[in-house]
């Protein structure tokens, strides 16, 4: 599997229509459109300040992140999506 | 519901007329305009210099904050916007 | 009333001619044209590597800042000016 | 040997066909693309707040990283390729 | 009398001549161009690191300034500059 | 002789091929170049979070730098580059 | 005299021929051209992560710069230059 390093995270994107069953439908704006995704992998952790702390996101965690955020990667024919913690704005509880 | 991260807040747009009970007109000038809303959700808190403290606002604040900042998203049918928290100017007491 | 946030002061602009009690006199050349005011609100401190401390001006200063700076907000129909603590240049003793 | 300096590794990059054993395929996209690779050198450390810590990747280790990033070196007659320890992405496991 | 804050410091400019009593006379090249004032308030002291600390200049100090830095105030009918004490390039002894 | 400051350090230039007895040969292509030269001297150390310390590079060391790094000087007759230390991409062993 | 305040330094510069005892000569490339000169004033110290630290050149010391950089004063009918300690590249022993 995928290891991301840093502050990064791997996040498996919700494809297709995106009224999901946590119900967040996106709006139809000009403004930066965000996505959602699930964490399928994490990093050891990140440094703050010279201490290195876990992410605020875990492995399950369902996710809204900007579009234009991160790199793809295919990994067994499923296409992911790495991106820092930092551009995920908020989990979906 | 979305729990924000980092120094992120869910705010509740106030819409239409932004003569609010609480007094706030926005002056109609070429200046950035802010807008005003209620926060329904914050982070668990922020780093500061490798310390995690909480935010400056809590659940149910009237704020004011910059028309531009954050980003769109639209649960149960309702709209929010997501923004740091360095994005919101004041609190309407 | 209005609580500005972090490092934020809340100011009601002196309107009209600016020739105040205070004798202040802004000079009428192109560069950066300041601004005089009184302060009507300040936040509950700002952090500073780490630590929270008081802003460097209290409610009831008179003060001198940039004429760009900061966000116009209306208020029970006055104007008031939310500008960051950065903004203000001196007090007028 | 190539000893790299500070906060950056040496990378023998996948060439040819990205298919590789691990089953990485990268997306056919306008976004940014990765490059696969294996670590064949790191530096003594970096400098983390004033201490000197490892870096994250290890030699042999299977990286993805950008395809933009870093600068190319040939070493009897082997294209490597110099980059940071942060645009290294993942580690593939 | 005015008060600057954190790093600023208040100058009466020499005006006319440059060629003060000390000496100094600016060359007429194409390079920025220095003036030269005297000081006449200074702030309580400006944070470095979180400590205050004393700006480098007082009261009275002979200064070289950018030509450019600064905003013009005029207080009982003389002009004045406020500057950051990091644009006094030297004091003249 | 020459004795750079800070992060600096002295390098002489390898001219004319770059097929060096280490074996580097630099590739033809249109990313960032890197040369290599050898040090010939180091400044006392630098300053990391408030501690000098020293460089990462010593007097003998054979290293590859960027091709548009740092600055020429001639000194009795013999063309030098003064580079930072963090434009040393490795060191040759 | 000129004293210079923070990181700056004052140097007399080095005019006419720069094919000076020190065997310095400056090659005529298109990259940045240094210029030679001798340290004639320096500051108290430089803040460095909060703490007071002294300049890393001493009065009389012969010195490499950026030809670029600094601000030229003229005192007593002697051009002078105030540079940024950074600005300087390397001490001629």
């Amino acid at each position: 599997m995928i290891k991301p390093l840093g502050d990064r995270v791997v996040i498996k994107v919700s494809e297709g229509d995106i009224k999901t069953a946590s119900g967040i439908v996106l709006p139809d704006t000009a403004k930066e459109k965000p996505q959602e995704g699930t964490v399928v992998a994490v990093s050891d952790g990140k440094y703050v300040e010279g201490k290195k702390v876990a992410l605020d996101v875990k492995v399950g965690d369902k996710v809204i992140f900007s579009k234009y955020a991160g790199t793809d990667v295919k990994f067994d024919g499923t296409d992911y999506l790495i991106v820092r913690d930092s551009d995920i704005l908020a989990v979906v509880e």
